[in-house]
C-alpha cells in the first residue's frame, strides 16, 4: 500500500468525546423533553464530536462531484449514449443541471472533479484529474489497476484537502458517470454478500425494462465472477469492480475525516462509496452523516450496511449530490437549535 | 351547521388541472431523467395546481401554532405540571422555543394563538382568541359544545384569513397543549377504527413509563366509551374527544385551502387535525403537505389515514410546528428545481 494513503488510513481520530458530552449537557438544559427533537440532537451532538468543538459552527459547504465513466456501458444495459457523463459534467459547470441548483440552494459550492471521463473535457470550473478515460470494462477483467486506484484516492484526497485549506468546513458526496450504479451493485455485493439479482436496480434511468435490468444483472454477475473481488481487502473490491469516481469519493471521505470535517453522504453510489471507506477503517463511520434513502433498489441495503437511517424520504434516484445538498439545511437547524434555543434557566 | 363554516367547507375547489400539467411538462423537459427528482418533482407539480399558477413563487411562510389546554389533564398520566401550556406560550412569544429557531431557520413567521390556554397569558405577539379556558375532561364527557366548536373553527379560520390578507403564502400547522396526544389519539381512534391501545403513546414526554401509559390508555378508553364519537360525523368527533386547538388547526387548514394556499403538516396533532378537517371535505387533501414522521406512537397511522408518506425521517416528537418548519425549505428546493434547472434545449 502507498505510504502516504497508509498513513492517512490509520492517523484517522476518533471524535471528541468530551465536545460531545458538553453538547448533550447543553441540549438537555434546552426547553423541552430530553431527546425530543431526534435526529437534531444526534447530529448536533454529532457534529460537536466530529469538529471537536462544543458550538461549531459550519458555513462553508461543498458538494464534490466525481465524475467518471465505466467500460461496463460495453455490456449494452444502458439505452443513453455515453457521452451524457461529459454532457452533464459541462451542464454543471454551466450551473444547470439538478445539484446545480439544490447547491445553490442549500448554500454549498458545487465542486466538480473530472477523474476519469471518456471524451475531452470542455468547462473551466472543472478540476482535472482525470486517472484515465474511464475503467476497463468489469465484466471481462479489473477496472483498474492498483496504480490507477491510488492515483483516483488520490485525487479525491488532494481536491478535498484543498477545498480545507479554501475554507470549507462540510462535504457533501456528489458523483456522476453512466452505468456507474451497476459498478456500485457489484462493489456492494461484494462487500455484503449479496447477490446482484438484489442489488441490482434500474439507475437514474428508472425505466422498468426487464430486458435490460437482465442484462444488467448479468452484467454485474460476470463482473464478480471473472474478478472475485477479495471483500477483506477493500482496495481489491474498488480496483477490480469499482469505479474511478467512487474511488475518488472513498479520497474525499478521508480527506475530510483527517481534518475533523462532516460528510454528508448521497444516494446509493455515494453510499457504496462510503461503505468502501468504513471497510478500509471503520472509525471513518463517525465522520459520516446520511441523507435520503435513494429510490435506487440498494440504497437501503448500503444505509443497513452502514447502519444508518436515512433522514429525508424523497423517492430521488438522480445522484449527482442531490440528496446530500436536500439534506445540509438539516445541519443548519441542528446547529441553530443549538446555539438558539431556550433553555430551562430562562423560565 | 353554522352558516358560515357550510359556505367555507362546499367552496373549497379543486386543484387547477392545467397548471399542473403545464407544470409537468415542464419539468419532463429538466436535464434529467423523467421522475429522477422524486418527490420534489411531484411538490412543484401539487403546488402550481394549488395556487393555480405553472410558477408559483412562495416567499411569506408562516406557522401557526394554536395552544390550549386539555380537561383530560385531570385522569393524571402527565408528569408535568399543566402550567406548561401557558410557560411554552410565552417562552415561544420570547422566540426561545424550538419552533421559534425552526421557524426563523425556515424564514417563517410563527405566530403563536390563545385558543383555550387555561391560564391568563402574557405576551404581546400572542393572538388572544381563547374560546374557553381549557376543554372539559373528555373521560367524562364531551370536550366542548357545539358552540364552542364553532368558535375556535372560525378562531383558526379568522386568524389564517387575516394572515393571508398580510400576504403570507404558505401554512404550518402547530400546536401546544398538555395532553394533546391523548385527545389525539381519541379523535384518531373514532375516525380510523383502531383501539387506543394501538394510537396512544408516550407523548413529547417519551418516558417509557408503563404505568402512566396504562393511565393514559384506559382514559381515552373512557373518552370513547362515555362519549361514542359518531365517525360519519366529524364535527362531533372533534366536539366530544378532541381540542380547541385542534379545531382552531382544522379552520386554519379550510382558510387556507379557501384561499389556494398550502398547508404544511407536523406530526401527530397536527396529522389528526388534517385528518379531521378530510373528513369533513375530502377535497381538503390536495392542499395538504405531510413534513415528517413524528416519534409519537400513532403518527404512522395518521398519515396511512391520510394515504401520506413523510419526506423527513427525524425521530421528532416535540410538535409546535417544528416538523412543518423543517419541511418549508423542501417547498422552496422543489420551486427552485422547477425554477432553475436546465432543460434539454440548453443541450
Amino acid at each position: 500500500m502507498e505510504k502516504w494513503w497508509k498513513k492517512v488510513v490509520n492517523e484517522l481520530q476518533p471524535l471528541s468525546l468530551e465536545s460531545m458530552q458538553e453538547a448533550e449537557e447543553v441540549l438537555k438544559q434546552k426547553l423541552k423533553p430530553v431527546g425530543s427533537l431526534g435526529k437534531l440532537e444526534e447530529i448536533a451532538i454529532r457534529l460537536a464530536g466530529i469538529y471537536g468543538l462544543p458550538f461549531p459552527e459550519i458555513n462553508q459547504k461543498a458538494i464534490v462531484m466525481m465524475a467518471a465513466d465505466h467500460g461496463i456501458y460495453e455490456e449494452g444495459f444502458n439505452r443513453y449514449p455515453q457521452e451524457i457523463t461529459r454532457q452533464l459534467v459541462e451542464l454543471g459547470d454551466k450551473g444547470l443541471i439538478g445539484v446545480s441548483v439544490l447547491a445553490r440552494f442549500a448554500g454549498a459550492r458545487l465542486v466538480i472533479v473530472d477523474v476519469g471521463i471518456k471524451e475531452e473535457v470542455q468547462g473551466k470550473g472543472i478540476i482535472k484529474r482525470k486517472v484515465r478515460p474511464g475503467t476497463a470494462n468489469i465484466a471481462q477483467g479489473p477496472a483498474m489497476s492498483r496504480e490507477d486506484l491510488f492515483q483516483a484516492l488520490k485525487a479525491g484526497y488532494e481536491v478535498t484537502s484543498a477545498l480545507i485549506r479554501e475554507g470549507v468546513q462540510v462535504f457533501g458526496m456528489g458523483e456522476v458517470g453512466l452505468c456507474n450504479t451497476a459498478t456500485s451493485a457489484a462493489v456492494l455485493s461484494a462487500f455484503a454478500g449479496c447477490s446482484p439479482e438484489e442489488v441490482v436496480g434500474s439507475g437514474s434511468d428508472g425505466t422498468r425494462d426487464a430486458r435490460l435490468r437482465a442484462l444488467k444483472v448479468k452484467a454485474v454477475e460476470k463482473a464478480l465472477a471473472v474478478n472475485r473481488p477479495n471483500p477483506e481487502d477493500p482496495l481489491d473490491v474498488l480496483a477490480k469492480v469499482g469505479g474511478l469516481e467512487i474511488a475518488a469519493l472513498v479520497g474525499c471521505c478521508f480527506a475530510a475525516a483527517h481534518a475533523r470535517k462532516a460528510v454528508v453522504l448521497d444516494g446509493f453510489i455515494a453510499g457504496v462509496a462510503a461503505l468502501a471507506a468504513t471497510r478500509i477503517n471503520p472509525l471513518l463511520r463517525e465522520y459520516l452523516l446520511p441523507s435520503h434513502l435513494s429510490a435506487e433498489k440498494g440504497a437501503g441495503l448500503v444505509l443497513d450496511a452502514l447502519g444508518m437511517e436515512p433522514m429525508l424520504l424523497m423517492k430521488m434516484r438522480l445522484g449527482e449530490g442531490t440528496g446530500a445538498a436536500l439534506a445540509f439545511p438539516l445541519l443548519d437547524a441542528a446547529l441553530k437549535v443549538y446555539q438558539e434555543m431556550g433553555s430551562f434557566a430562562d423560565l
